[in-house]
């Protein structure tokens, strides 16, 4: 089968053998927000059309993909799910290239004050990894928008969203904190580990954000460490707000997944990386759980 | 006496009597940001030159005028700090018309962790409503850079800063949550309220921040009331951080003025507007203590 995690940014597709081991790969910056509507079938056929051949059973999709602004908006489920809820919820769409396409549906849930939250691919992700996380586990899956996810009898429970890496983004390109900085890179472990303290302080937040511009102007920090130390800052409060029962497992790309591991032990929080690829194992679990694969 | 509030983005002056009346006032939109490096005096010309009579003895100034982008940088004084020691600190820049020019200083002091902190501009205010305050009081200066500043024997002693008002402004326009919003105005009381109550749920303003998103996606709050949810919960989420003992004096334009006295409410915490216009009448104690009215 082929399995794609198509987001917002980016576009990664991967071949999978009836084994689930991924034998050839592709990606491209065609994320859905690059792609006019009505031209996801064209790019589909663009990037993978190579690869179809008598062993290509079907097309497995998750991520934004399944969203409004998408191929096809695909309902979120919601929690508790597990495998087999999933797999029956993907939704199909049509594609002229003789093979079936099916997009995996998003989750929802709601936190304790009953305000929604949401995710699309990360479930994918989870369920590609539930073998090396076991029945019952915690996951943080940082980016963007970090997820906290609950996995009870192999089943995603419930979880949180926390705008953090958006929140650096925009922070640190419009706002005045950037522009005491020279590098938006986040390398100096010292610096992050600062902002990762001082997210213990009971300060708050927003009185935080403005001490890093306060530190640069007083040169009391260079300006090459703003940014790590806003990132330590912003994590640092991510993860005692949503204050996760340890061991947390941490699925990512790995230059997130070390610093989050980074901040997790500063937090007195152990925590784990999740290796390997996690997106098109999960869309494997899905599609064999489907029925689909014939 | 002539006193000039220069901003960042706006330059407001005022022509005060000797007993400290204004009896006349012109704003522009010139904020620092908006001049030239080399013109600051000309501007001031242009804006108020049509004043001068033999009337006019001096032009005091404070804000931003007196930082590394204005006129000319005149030095953080450390907290505490009260009117005499601003008076004396004030730094006088050349301009050829015939007047004396000063820029007050600006603040500085420590948090608890030692992070310093800095302010232009509101000691200026808070001097002008001393007789208001009283000896003693906790100020709440609300805005970009939102101040709570402690007042001890007509002594301004410490105060910390808060990015919310600019944290609202880049996340509505930059981020994903002003996407699914249709005004900026803040002006939906009961979305308001919702917000600074979310605010007190122990989540995190990360994740709150997600759910005004999710909220709007899920077509259980309006598109005109995201913006009105996302203030209450910046907002709500500055006093509980500030914590400012009660009652909390605020200080500043009527529209946030209302605002933040309503989420103190909310917040359980007592607070009244401080009326009248503090910058001149700062301005005019400051210019008055230096002596260099004559």
């Amino acid at each position: 089968m082929i399995a794609v995690d198509w987001g917002t940014s980016s576009f990664r597709a991967y071949r999978v053998d009836t084994d689930g081991r991924i034998i050839d790969r592709r990606s491209a910056a065609r994320g859905i927000l690059s792609v006019a509507p009505g031209e996801f079938a064209a790019v589909l056929s663009e990037e993978i059309g190579a690869w179809l051949d008598h062993e290509t059973s079907a097309v497995f999709m998750s991520g934004m993909i399944g969203s409004r602004q998408g191929w096809k908006e695909v309902p979120y489920l919601p929690c508790p799910v597990d495998l087999d809820t999933i797999a029956r919820a993907c939704a199909e769409v049509d594609w002229d290239r003789g093979r079936r396409v099916f997009i995996a549906p998003g989750l929802s849930c709601r936190d304790a004050q009953g305000v929604p939250d949401v995710m699309r691919g990360e479930e994918t992700q989870i369920i590609g990894a539930i073998d090396e996380l076991g029945p019952d586990a915690v996951v943080c899956l940082p980016g963007t928008h970090s997820k906290y996810v609950r996995v009870r009898d192999r089943r995603i429970v419930d979880f949180t969203t926390h705008m953090t890496g958006e929140a650096f983004g925009v922070l640190w390109r419009h706002s005045i904190l950037g522009r005491l900085g020279d590098t938006e890179a986040v390398d100096d472990d010292t610096a992050f580990d600062a902002g990762v303290d001082r997210s213990a302080d009971g300060q708050g937040l927003l009185h935080h954000l403005f001490g890093v511009r306060s530190r640069g102007l007083f040169g009391e920090m260079p300006a090459s460490s703003l940014a790590s130390y806003l990132s330590g800052i912003l994590i640092g409060h991510e993860i005692r707000a949503a204050a996760p029962p340890a061991p947390v497992a941490v699925i990512g790309e790995a230059v997130l997944v070390r610093l989050y591991c980074r901040a997790f032990a500063r937090c007195g929080i152990p925590s784990r990386p999740v290796a390997g690829e996690p997106a098109p194992r999960g869309l494997w679990a899905i599609a064999r759980a489907s029925g689909a694969l014939t």
